[in-house]
């Protein structure tokens, strides 16, 4: 069971490269942190769109004889997990239809909080729908449309829908990107000098590996076209408040990534310092949860002046599941991902840094693991306030009821967890930290259950009727 | 290169038995010879429908994990060759779709004729198409109509499109057939007689594997509903001359199958003996190209009085394609088929029955073959008459210009294919003999070039604009 | 569970020709209804040997890549079933070694009745073996030779053991090939004209598609060497009576095939018309079971003047296995096989000649089929002996207690089977025909119980201690 | 192309735990750092040994079913690299055989120096090899072996073989665990106390993740056997000075693990420390590459008191190969694995530690890619002596003319890695500190060219003459 907040994808889009589709492929290694389950890509050459897709990694899903038939100089591709729309094949993305304007590709970081309801109607109305990701409702509108440009589409297409979305568009033609007004999902834009092509991506690592320069992010509430003509930019929507997911600084994005302009690794430090200032503690090494939780703890350990040491070492050969002896070994869950080092904890009082705290369960395993290798004492401090309320814009999170700070205090669950103290960041602290108050930038429903966009009817979601006697 | 015409499809739909996908499962295997690119079943349980589907053949394609997750009390099932729209995953049949009704199945066998005006149509007014098989039309005008009940929209789609179609839909409480009003393709109608069970299937031979009894062809413009209420008729569609494809009894068919009320093996018997009066020919011994050509050479050896000889042995391990050696082996492409018997051959004048002549290439290989192997002379004759149009109610053919009959004289083939005589049926004779003359029963289109229902745009078929990098 | 006595092995071996692997992979699948479980090539190119072995049918295991990287223009190839051995990966053949003498293939038709107490013997002074096929005993008996030549290994090694084998043998410089001295298995010698090429092939049809001319039998206890030097052929063993397996052309071979110098189809004629003087029928008339039973069905039709028909038609795309509905299906077995025409047998006296009887389950499958589908009276007949007796030289059949014929009377059968009447052609009759009496050619242990060369331990094979984790 | 020292293998046994074989293949999991080419497990059930071997990672290979499979109480296991024995399926380890006693598996880590010769010596007593691994030859050496148990046959194998080993045996009745008499490769005893079960594993943290306890090495020249009867351990060779493999502590094992009796982390934060000593810099930050040089890196920033930052990031979802686009991007190959940080190098005077330089080119690459994010300065610190020449002793290395450092001063390095200074470790200084000098503990062989057990003919390996068209 996920004891993490998941990211649920990443996307890219490269246009006017006469390798697209490699780069785009390069881009998606580079965010395969942002999604795993599933991965594809569609290029366009000529009049027709050229697509492969399928469950797995990255690097399991490409090789060179498909992104050789993947031809053409625009592409775009899709990282996933699933929030919306079960693990199917048919649900990976992009996402791809033949309409009356010939082909078009879409692959979508979010989630829209009013398409069931949109589905419904069009469905009245005769349309035929082949998945449940929420992005084939945009598809349709954009069919359904009468605009003439595949831009006025869609335009018309997101003036409907309502929810988290960072978009990016591929016809045979033009690439066109487009972000929400509020933010909600990273989305920056980048060029490659010496060929004049254009990249968008979730995050700057996909720029960095191929070579890319960083521009700027996509703006809230920004359309890009991009085409032969070059780049036009649009704004179409009524603006709104910036609020922009915090948990891309806490976990998601990788540490080497510019986000919403900031370098994330910075960002993190500087969490773990305000961690430092506000919840310290007597102790004699300052060790980290490896790999996220390392930047936090470096942080830490300089602001508190404590030895920074890697007391757990982390198997970096982790397959998907493991099979465990029916005679329980103890701790299997987390043994398999890190092991404690007895001769770095043996008779020390540890302070470890991790970045949050989703139902305890790891963090209680971590906890006793120390003690077993002979830490003296444990405390425990997260980079992040408790998280009490689930997310609808696109961030796999369990339910409230799941969530271990939603039901009880920071003494409860250090109580749970058995660490010998336990400190989280303020909310306050936190939002401060970033010069970003609440309501200056960040969402921070998960942590106070204020939604910035009304979720309607949170648990709805479109029922399928229609299986694959293998994916079940 | 093909040198058959081949039958494109054959379907099969049961309704009421507990293992109802694993009857269609049995039926699909007995139907192989109708379509050997890809199969599907589908199956309906509760209001799910649950289907599978791949290229290759149905012993392959299907084992016991995946009949058994095909649940529920109804299924259908298609073979396919690919008549129109190209072998792609996407293209394998039965289509199923989700629209405002809920699951929808459905397998076809035939041609539609305008279906590309039709497809043009529909995505004008905001239609998603996901494949370019003439079928997904037919769903598309059911998701449009405004009928009530499921065979109202069948009714109102079928009314809109023409050509050749046997048809078994799917939906989660109901199976209904339906067959074009010229009765082009066959479908009969059986009955698993303890269970209550309902059977429609191309052929009787799939009935006889499963245990079903034979009732009645489904009759040319019928549309019979079978539901828990038990089965309805209805005939929505003014009536139209019966044009039966008489190749089903010339080559498609079983022989052991019973089609359009009579047994194949007995009319190609007939069609042996007609030939016989027909083309008589001063020999010593009678052998058929087998397997296809083995009842109407019995027939021709009773009726001529002249020995019957397995002369051709037939392998039967045939794999999709043998590797030739580069120093090519003579008659290459006919040996791993078939090999000639000298023992047999030696110092004989033999006459060599097979069911027709497409591109000659093939026959002249055998005429070759059976001379090398020792025969004196070597007298062709051909069970059916010369075939000079291509067809467009579902059997795939050559274009014209690849018919050698459409170019050649009959004198002109036997030079061409070597042999010492060549003898076809006559036209008057293949109809007369089945007691159903031209207008009275049977399209005779690839025969004489009068189409029944007429063709506006042979050529056209809808271009796809989108691709799989992997299956090109 | 099987039904049938089972061919073994084919084996095929081709010297001085350029697509050497190319011709063996042809002449294998030529030769696939000799065994059906596993096939390999091993080609000898410079100093190295190069093989490819799995499950499987030919025209599955090989492709075009693979046939390219067997290069050189010496091969041998092996199609197989198990009855020495597992049906394991390592037990598919060529066997393939490196020893002292550098590397070494070998394929092997037939069974050695010492191996056991040879592997025993080798094992204790220090040899290592792979697998438990009685093969392997002959490479290490040549491994452990002084001989200087490798041809006078093969004589070293093929002095110590006793049984049935035919042979051949691929060094990267020579192939040899090896009979027993009582010619159990067929073996025949070919040439390709215009290359100056060797062929050894189990049987003529082989070499009927390689483009190959028949020369002669291997002689039973000759050993042939094919070198650069040319054929020599050595006489190294006493002589015996030769003894050849009947069941080659009562069943096994390809009836377009030449053994022991006769066409087989032939043969199985005549053998039908032999059946028919001895085992006449009142009838209306005569029907095979396919495809086995077509010759000799022919030959009893032809003696008794009566009409031949094909009564049961068989389904060609028969699979390993069928998934039979937990509702059996009347006769299932059977009819996925074959189908019975009702058309033709309704109220018909049917004569149905079938090759063999071993356990009867089919028989009686087959007769209740024939009266299911309308005969009026089923009269059963074999164009062979009973068979009361294991075979240990080759042939894979049941034991003796599972052979119907060796605890009943032939009127206990025909009470079993259900059948009006039942005739088996008489020993004598059999081998008086064949003009080769007892003694006078063919081995008749499976229908008389003496055994030409003594079985001392007739149950006994190594048991394998090494398992694969998958295989099993 | 290779550009690090490559461990060969990692090796485990358990015996006497109800769930042997998933114990093993975790453990294979906690040393997948060992060897990434190949992994296998036997384990001994009754009289009978299973084995799943094949190529890939441990993740992948094994699955519940065939866990379930290798059943049984002992088992051992192996993770492969091919120093001898090319990346063919039949060298994958364990290697299995059954011999006159039955069935045995070996597991091998290390290498031998006179294996060639005594597989010439056994092939000329008719010996039959099945691989080109060294490994066989003890096998074979067993079987000619006239001991009764079989550990005295693994004595009287060992004594005929030179060079590096630690090995466990795998019989159906006893675990055999063996270490050369120099202790070349590290081998640890553990033990799981509830169940009374042993484990032998090449580190500990196979122990720590399966729950067992550490015990104390297996010493170099001991045998131990395992069985029923409890532990008990021979010392037959003669003893020799121990000259364990240093790249243990510089780079192979995993930072976790305990290996010749200390901690590696420890040791290499002590080897970072004396580096630090010993080649200080003027500089901004310490930076590591990661993960191998972060413990290095951290004693070295403690020791210069310099801040520590991780301005290389690693991502995690290494590939086996990158598909890199025509048009190639800068520093592709390092940028794949890592990504450097503009924000925290820009500006700055940066120390870079890692472990070693082999060919150089990676190191450039690192260097360019540091001063193109920012940096003003690099500084490259190695935490080990120059590598000048190859390993014989069951590690991989280049050939010594490929070793930047056997050619070239380091300032000749320094200059092609473009860094502005370039320090190593010195050797005694890596000794002196390890409180081992040379002849007192470790091989210095790679640093000084003196070999501690002669090498007759280095370059000589068994030349294959089977090949599978498949692997090639």
């Amino acid at each position: 069971m996920q004891d993490r907040f998941r990211e649920e994808c990443g996307i890219v889009g490269v246009f006017g490269h006469p390798e697209a589709a490699n780069l785009v492929y390069l881009s998606l290694y580079a965010l395969q942190h942002r999604g795993q389950e599933s991965a594809g890509i569609v290029s366009a050459k000529d009049d027709i769109l050229i697509s492969h897709r399928a469950l797995g990694l990255v690097a399991d899903i490409f090789n060179e004889d498909i992104i050789r038939r993947l031809e053409g100089s625009a592409a775009i591709g899709h990282n996933r997990y699933s929030t919306s729309g079960q693990t199917l094949l048919k649900n990976t993305q992009p996402f791809v239809v033949e309409y009356g304007r010939g082909g078009l590709a879409v692959a979508h970081n979010g989630n829209l909080v009013n398409a069931v309801e949109l589905r419904e109607q069009l469905e009245g109305q005769g349309s035929i729908f082949q998945s449940n990701v929420d992005t084939e409702v945009i598809v349709h509108l954009m069919a359904a449309s009468k605009g003439e440009r595949t831009v006025d589409r869609v335009v018309a297409a997101l003036s409907q829908v309502r929810g988290a979305y960072s978009l990016v568009f591929l016809t045979p033609h033009e690439l066109i990107a487009a972000r929400d007004p509020y933010g909600f999902r990273p989305l920056v834009l980048g060029r490659i000098q010496d060929k004049d092509s254009v990249v968008v991506a979730s995050e700057t690592c996909a720029l960095d590996l191929i070579g890319a320069t960083y521009e700027r992010e996509v703006e809230p509430g920004e359309v890009l076209r991009v085409s032969a003509s070059g780049v036009e930019s649009f704004r179409p929507f009524p603006t709104a408040p910036r609020t922009s997911c915090i948990f891309e600084y806490i976990y998601f994005a990788r540490p080497d990534s510019r986000v919403y302009d900031r370098n994330v690794y910075e960002v993190r430090k500087d969490l773990g310092r305000q961690l430092a200032r506000e919840q310290p503690a007597e102790a004699d090494i300052v060790i980290p949860v490896p790999d996220s939780g390392v930047p936090a703890a470096l942080g830490f350990a300089e602001q508190a002046r404590l030895p920074f040491e890697m007391g757990l070492i982390r198997n970096h050969y982790v397959g998907r599941t493991f099979i465990e002896p029916r005679d329980a070994i103890r701790h299997f869950g987390v043994k398999v991902k890190l092991n404690a080092q007895a001769d770095v904890l043996r008779g020390k009082r540890v302070v470890v840094v991790d970045d949050s705290i989703v139902r305890g369960t790891t963090s209680k395993k971590i906890v006793q693991m120390l003690r077993h290798a002979g830490a003296a004492e444990v405390h425990m401090r997260i980079s992040s306030p408790p998280t009490i309320s689930s997310c609808y814009y696109g961030v796999d999170t369990p339910t409230s009821a799941e969530l271990i700070a939603s039901e009880n205090s920071t003494e409860g669950i250090r109580e749970f967890i058995t660490a010998d103290s336990l400190g989280y960041l303020s909310v306050r602290g936190t939002y401060n930290f970033l010069k970003n108050g609440e309501g200056n930038g960040f969402c921070a429903a998960c942590f106070t259950g204020r939604y910035p966009v009304p979720v309607s009817d949170p648990g709805r979601t479109h029922q399928l009727v229609l299986f694959e006697a293998k994916e079940r």
